[in-house]
């Protein structure tokens, strides 16, 4: 089986961006800003999901996609907190809709209702809604709200912590994912993305989080941002902190998916990284959306740059599924009552 | 020949910084930002020099380090423009010493007086200040003087071109170089350098700035930062932003280091940018100090990796030597001078 843990719902019907819009516009206008939802039919939502990802996803051979909202759209500097609350639940909700749909194919995970100076503990309403009600597996967690001004406190301290502990009670992972950015020396899927991976990793290398949260788990995207290219860096720069090796500081929680969009960048991921800590996903339809002239496939088609590499069949299946159904319980039991 | 085109002086003299820490206290007490400096004798320079930079290069078997103030104490957003402007002369003088003292071995880069809003033009003084008078061949550029809260305008703003205009006449490169960070999110070594290099590649991705200075170079240290890893997508997205191809759009302007603390990172570099836009850099002693215990060579021993690379001889060299002659123009007329 072949999971992709990195898919977002970039292809949301037109009714949904316009209610975005329309709170917006409230919002400035000091209006309603949880306006009346309009009414989006199935068939909407087949169609922007049958033309775009999941005709990628049977293209390309692969199964099921972790699935949610829109992460540029998160936005969650636009707004206040009331602002952010509402969209996040649409966001969900829609999420929710696609899953329902399509159940073979995908499974959700949540956007939070994360807003700047807002402490992270009010996240814990929506995704506990999320997982218990909705049945998600994880959530999309912004370590920098303010859009590229990086004013809340790094993911290590204590003003992050109830929100893990909600987490650590519901045993879903987060993925590390920053939305648009609003400082315009950052780039959105060029620079605010990668630099945001880079960052978390370093925060987690010099904390002791995971000795307070043992079973915390976090999926660094976009391949570890600049991680695995600078691993050496790493690895030296924990030795000169006195740090415990990698393996032992971080390594237990901390998980790089493969949004990395040609083959040696794959390859150099599977050989600096555990493959224990490698996690298929394509980011699909997302960042990069064209067809690389080199090749004559879509950059984003990582499935390719996988089944390129010389691994063993096991570890290739680790990548694909294990090692998502390890970081995803709720995934596991989702896929194990299914095949009862 | 072998050429380090990264090194700072990272082991000043204790003199130096207790300066630094005198005009400092200075400063948060109205007084004087520019107090005498104190003497510091050829022996404590050479001191410093020969136990560390001088012995690595030696050891290591390279020949001439293109050297620059200490990175990391640069801080442009301490103080004012006045404390930078002092700071930074003091420092480059510094750096002049130490050329005077092993000609053979380094060749001086400044610092450049940035301060948060002040105009970049306001460097242009000391840039030639350090070039015609103290001949020097290059610049660190700080994107960020605001040392973690990016406040600057990106660095193909109209901003930051009437500097642009004095290195072009002077014919000097730049390095893309961060100092420190003042945000906790951003540990200085292990996520603001390389996130800082990630962010310059992308806007100068994004912009028409080498149209409008055609001969304008830049160095972006640390093996470019994320970019070689995830060269597939920056290809991927200068296409789907309808850019030209990257080696027209800016591989005859921007040029990455070696500054990668482990074989397979190298082997990355080198397989996706062309040799003629990669030269060979170590920051040492910089970032990471330590040996690596998997190899027993020091992390930064970067030339090791380089000389374990299947690459012919021709392309070796120009690593090690010819680009760097060629990005440094100043540099390859003093070699040629000192032949005859």
């Amino acid at each position: 089986m072949i999971i992709d843990c990195h898919g977002h719902y970039t292809t949301a019907p037109e009714p949904h961006n316009v209610w975005r819009e329309t709170q917006k516009a409230n919002f400035k206008a000091g209006g309603d800003v949880d306006p009346a939802y309009p009414s989006i039919s199935d068939d909407e939502i087949r169609e922007s999901i049958e033309k775009n990802q999941l005709r990628l996803i049977k293209e390309r051979g692969a199964d099921l996609t972790v699935f949610s909202p829109r992460a540029s759209t998160m936005a969650h500097h636009v707004g206040d907190e009331a602002v952010s609350k509402a969209w996040t639940r649409r966001c969900n909700d829609l999420i929710k809709r696609v899953v329902d749909l399509y159940p073979d194919n995908f499974v959700g995970v949540c956007q939070l209702p994360q807003s700047p100076g807002v402490a992270p503990v009010n996240s814990a309403a929506e995704l506990e809604r999320c997982v218990k009600e909705l049945g998600f597996i994880g959530c999309n967690l912004n370590p920098d709200p303010s859009g590229g001004n990086w004013t809340a406190p790094p993911l290590t301290d204590k003003h992050w912590y109830p929100l893990y502990e909600k987490m650590v009670e519901l045993d879903v992972p987060a993925m590390v994912h920053v939305s648009s950015s609003c400082n315009p020396n950052f780039h959105a899927t060029g620079a605010h993305y990668i630099n945001a991976d880079t960052t978390a990793f370093m925060q987690f290398l010099t904390s002791d989080l995971f000795k307070d949260f043992p079973t915390l788990r976090f999926v660094i995207p976009h391949g570890g941002g600049a991680v695995p290219f600078h691993w050496g860096r790493y690895r030296g720069l924990a030795q000169d902190l006195k740090r415990p090796p990698l393996e032992e500081l971080l390594l237990k929680n901390v998980f790089m998916d493969t949004c990395v969009y040609h083959l040696p960048g794959i390859e150099l991921l599977t050989k600096v990284i555990p493959v224990d800590n490698i996690l298929f996903g394509s980011e699909m339809v997302g960042a990069v959306r064209g067809i690389d002239p080199r090749t004559g496939h879509y950059y984003d088609d990582t499935k390719r740059y996988i089944d390129a590499l010389p691994l063993s069949a096991t570890d290739k299946k680790k990548i694909f599924e294990d090692n998502a159904r390890r970081v995803y319980p709720r995934l596991a039991k989702k896929l194990d009552a299914a095949k009862r």
